[in-house]
């Protein structure tokens, strides 16, 4: 018998859910539910689409939900919400309001008996393990995080809200010098600047003036004054040639001291280059669809983390598989 | 009340433990437990020392008994003998034998009611988690591990058993155009002598063959036939100067695809870079005591791998801390 899996809410994350469950053999895509009229949305695996209305009435033909909806207005109502009739999983991803959204989630799920996974993903998520377990190993140290080289959709967006933009993609990229001062031990304290340049890929609307863009872009409180910042006009062919895609990545480093007299450094360094963020991060939200099915066959429920979940909850394998094939 | 750590085998490893826990608010250090004469090991921290036909005799004094011995010999007979009495952590390494390691520990472990922490380390260890984790993520990919630059003790010592041959130190080094193809996502078929290089630096005996024992080392089934070794002959005293360290560490990646027809290409890779192979094995299996007590007291029991345990029991921190800090 295979998990269920059902998506709630079809976009880039939902697609990428779709992906991920087709490369899962002990997985099914249930259904897809939508907030647009069901019979607009086409979906590539051919499953079933139904208004996010109807979602109740499946209640009996899913074992976890998938939350595929934004950090900002989505999740911190469906998440609690869909956790008093489902297993859910999601990807919120507002850092600073996640102790709030887990009493909010934690409260629907122990009283519903369900697992709710909250911000899954790989920042949170993959990154946030990798902060964990560095920390809980190397006890005298530093950490250090570093995203990109890739796209970001916020910044981007902010771009595009400056006068005279048509569209434009913004790159996130770490700095280089600032990532050897890390490898080598050097401890350095990074400011902002320090630790990430800014890219920006711009289509001006005709006969706008560039040199005003760029100078809004530069100067833009938090999106990129505090950055330095680079801004590339290119005509929007250039645009749909060039940086169609949604690319991303990063790193997590911690290092840290050990011996008597601390004379030992020591560099743990994970780090991703995803060519395609939303699939990447829809993939590790699938592995944890797996860990929230089994922990509630278990028995258990509440609000989970990442944190939480022991690693083979989320393999396919078997754990005599595991060790002998993994360990 | 502090978590009481004792350690049986007071060698390098042992000695790094005895440095992990001293870094370790929660925890204090016991005893030390040795088969040599007690009176004769001078220990960092000034804590006891007993000899090991006296542990049982300290049984209400320690709460995770670190298991410091070899996996040749001392390993499969401690662990499963001491879970008897103890909750234990062991470096269990012998990859092969692990699934016969693992039921011995689980019986007694199950039978006694304690925690039984094996091959724990960095690989096995914190590298078994990374394959799983990015197993678990990309389900469509391949997996690579390279180990070094580092010291291997075991080349090391196959050196020293060249008739000829004062002392020896053999560092393994992962060969650079792999680690490119396979961050490329050129998903290379590696054989044994395109991921791994051996450097030797090797004191002669005085009067010894040079050309003889390069020769002998070179062709050395196994250890260094199936491999591109370069060998140099050195002085003691440089051999003292220079390599007198035990450094480790390694790679492991895992790179996949997505997308519904596979047409984004994604990169996992987590490295270590370590001054003391010993220090941070200790490091690491410190805090997976700290889990072993942790599960222990919340009843759990039985032999466990890094696979089965939650990564919040890793950590020093309460769970609302590590939400609002490293999540």
């Amino acid at each position: 018998m295979k998990i269920r899996v059902a998506i709630m809410g079809y976009g880039n994350l939902g697609r990428g859910i779709e992906c991920a469950v087709s490369q899962n053999d002990d997985m099914e895509l249930a259904a897809v539910f939508t907030r647009r009229a069901p019979e607009s949305v086409k979906v590539m695996s051919g499953a079933a689409v139904y208004h996010a209305d109807s979602l109740l009435e499946m209640r009996d033909k899913i074992d976890v939900l998938m939350l595929c909806g934004g950090s900002a207005t989505d999740l911190p109502v469906q998440t609690a919400e869909y956790a008093k009739y489902f297993n859910v999983v999601d990807s919120f991803d507002t850092h600073a309001k996640i102790p709030e959204h887990f009493a909010r989630v934690d409260q629907a799920a122990s009283e519903s008996g369900h697992v709710a996974m909250i911000s899954v993903g790989w920042d949170p998520g993959m990154f946030s393990l990798n902060r964990l377990y560095a920390n809980a190993v190397l006890r005298d140290g530093s950490d250090y995080t570093f995203w990109g080289k890739g796209v970001s959709q916020g910044h981007s967006d902010a771009i595009r809200r400056v006068s005279g933009v048509r569209d434009a993609k913004q790159y996130t990229i770490p700095v280089e010098a600032a990532l050897t001062a890390v490898r080598n031990c050097e401890n350095p304290t990074l400011t902002t600047r320090q630790k990430h340049t800014r890219e920006c890929f711009v289509v001006a609307e005709e006969g706008a003036d560039k040199a005003r863009i760029e100078q809004e872009i530069k100067t833009m409180p938090d999106y990129f004054a505090d950055y330095d910042t680079t801004v590339h006009f290119i005509t929007e062919e250039e645009l749909q040639r060039d940086h169609a895609g949604i690319p991303h990545g990063g790193l997590v480093l911690r290092t840290g001291k050990t011996g008597w007299n601390k004379e030992h450094d020591h560099v743990i360094e994970y780090s991703l280059k995803l060519d395609s963020n939303p699939e990447f991060t829809a993939c590790v939200l699938t592995a944890y669809a797996r860990a929230a099915y089994r922990m509630k066959q278990e028995g258990m429920k509440g609000c989970k983390t990442v944190f939480d979940v022991a690693p083979a909850y989320l393999s396919p394998m078997t754990a005599e598989e595991m060790r002998s094939r993994l360990l």
